[in-house]
């Protein structure tokens, strides 16, 4: 192998690559990369089994050639770099770098002791734009669980029901449902943790981002990278009947300031589990958000705001904090129905996301 | 206690005395601060036993008085809300906090349980400009040592001699000391925790820092802002010897293309403990930089610059690194001989600062 390469191409793919690598992990061969030419492009691929990336960068290639070398000191070693043209050249199984007055060698490990890439085959087609799916992923993916235990919780279920097509996302105590318009056909659980991935890679310019799907394996294109997972198996908890259609109690207040309040009460909800109840007053059209009092002391916060009913609800802070970080409308509407009812809170005007929390029992 | 003040002005200072609190020392009261009035001001005190901070702010007193609160919640409410003004009032030892349509009620402590505020007495007195000063803690603080064995080593010593004021610190390894004209007569070793947080709660405008200092204590006054520390006992090190006057070699180059190369060979250091290797050759006029060759690879580079000599010496890249950091000339001098005597490192026509480090046998 030997190929000459600008620093900033050459930085830039390897930074995206390496988030898949987490060098915790048991097997030694993943804390490496794949590398290897094609006519006038290199290849460089990384796996963590569940998660494989492969980005492929213009390159002046002298000779074709196929190289495993350790991601972490490669990546930091070209990102130190300054903005030159860098010599790539395998001699005895050693890569040598020149980049300008800078001269490296790194040992490399033979190419067939790293994972196979996997390839999507017989898939579904679906193209979406990067700003739907950059609202999507901040949407639903908070939302997930960690628990292992609990597979299908870990990841984002994304389904299509006549033109419109969903993704739901629950940890058994909070669900969000965003919804797109899109007529494929599609059924799957992706891992929440492959969808923060993609996101966090998709180049500045891009306008659509292109999904292949088929029965285990979800492959995201985002121009020259490719990032391609395992799907989760199992079918997702049949959610439609936790979202109220209807509801006895609302309010709609603006968000930035009902955020504000949320966050002053959890501070005095801590040795509480976070929870606060917030009451609702029709006749005066406001609210009042109390933590319960204690051995520090206790808070009581008023808003005003467009209220239907007069009844109270708790709930914990901490997901309501996150529940209005998920929508992007500046009014919101909090709805519930007794105390023990799901609540739903959305955007005004806004029904293609929905935020359901579990109150607490006070 | 009755008064009003504003959000701005309170959480400023409940930032800047919070900066004390460790809630995981273990004395609980020291999670708390003290507030207490004195005519038209507010004072606001912390401690931590070592270091105590106090900050007095504008206030309009309704009526006299003197509280203990918890220094976390209190400060994270105030931070929270809205820029309005404040009222705070003491009702049944619980203080109650309205501003706007917030209210809280926070639980007091009883303030004879609040360790006393230390005062400083019989002082000489110097004054700093702090532009001055910010230099002298970040060119010293950085080389000494956390062993809290040699508690000499974890402070910065301080010491006239005619009309030069210097600012010592090492770690065992390396060894900073920067001169100041100033004609007080002082000695006295600062905790660089202190010297840290002093630095941190510098207020913009400042221009002059007045520091009163005896046998036993040090305080810094910052406008409206005192911070009263311990000082260490003990006689600091000889090290007068350490710093060579004369050097049998020595080269000057960029110090930013200095470092670049040092951090790139760092890299290749890892496995060997950081260490690299300088050689220097005068009639090349060039510098050679190499780390050791491990499992993952070597790395060589080569640098232009002024050199007198041909020898090499080895090093920690990381020490290396922090030295640079501490220097603020564009060119830098590296000043050496053999390869077991100390090296010296300072910035070209900058007298006032010089930075040694030990070698590594290599």
């Amino acid at each position: 192998m030997k190929l000459i390469i600008t620093q900033e191409n050459f930085k830039k793919a390897l930074t995206t690559v390496s988030r898949v690598i987490n060098s915790k992990t048991g097997l030694s061969i993943l804390n490496n990369l794949l590398l290897y030419t094609d006519s006038n492009r290199l290849i460089i691929n990384s796996t963590n089994m569940d998660v494989a990336i492969s980005e492929n960068i213009n390159a002046k290639i002298e000779k074709e050639g196929k190289i495993v070398v350790p991601a972490k000191l490669l990546t930091e070693f070209i990102s130190n770099l300054p903005k030159v043209n860098i010599n790539l050249e395998l001699i005895n199984d050693k890569l040598k770098i020149e980049a300008g007055s800078y001269k490296s060698t790194i040992n490399t490990i033979n190419p067939k002791d790293f994972p196979e890439i996997p390839e999507i085959k017989k898939a579904e087609k679906i193209t979406i734009n990067t700003q739907d799916f950059k609202d999507i992923v901040n949407q639903t993916t908070n939302v997930t669980s960690g628990d292992v235990s609990r597979p299908i919780l870990t990841g984002v279920y994304m389904y299509t029901n006549g033109d419109t097509l969903s993704f739901v996302a629950t940890d058994g105590y909070r669900l969000a449902e965003k919804q797109i318009t899109n007529n494929n056909n599609i059924k799957a659980i992706i891992p929440a943790s492959t969808l923060s991935i993609v996101s966090q890679s998709i180049p500045e310019e891009l306008e659509d981002i292109n999904i292949l799907i088929n029965e285990d394996q979800v492959s995201f294109i985002l121009n020259n990278i490719e990032i391609t997972s395992r799907l989760i198996s199992g079918n997702f908890i049949d959610y439609q009947g936790l979202i109220p259609s209807k509801t006895e109690n609302n309010f709609t207040l603006s968000k930035d300031e009902f955020l504000r309040t949320i966050k002053i009460s959890e501070l005095f909800a801590r040795e509480t589990a976070g929870v606060i109840t917030i009451k609702i007053d029709e006749k005066k059209s406001h609210i009042t958000i109390q933590s319960i009092a204690s051995e520090f002391g206790e808070n009581t916060s008023e808003l005003t705001a467009k209220v239907k009913g007069s009844a109270e609800i708790s709930l914990n802070a901490r997901y309501l904090i996150e529940a209005l970080n998920c929508i992007s409308s500046e009014e919101i509407e909090f709805n519930f129905s007794g105390k023990l009812a799901p609540i739903l809170l959305k955007g005004v005007e806004d029904i293609s996301y929905k935020h359901i929390i579990m109150p607490t029992k006070s």
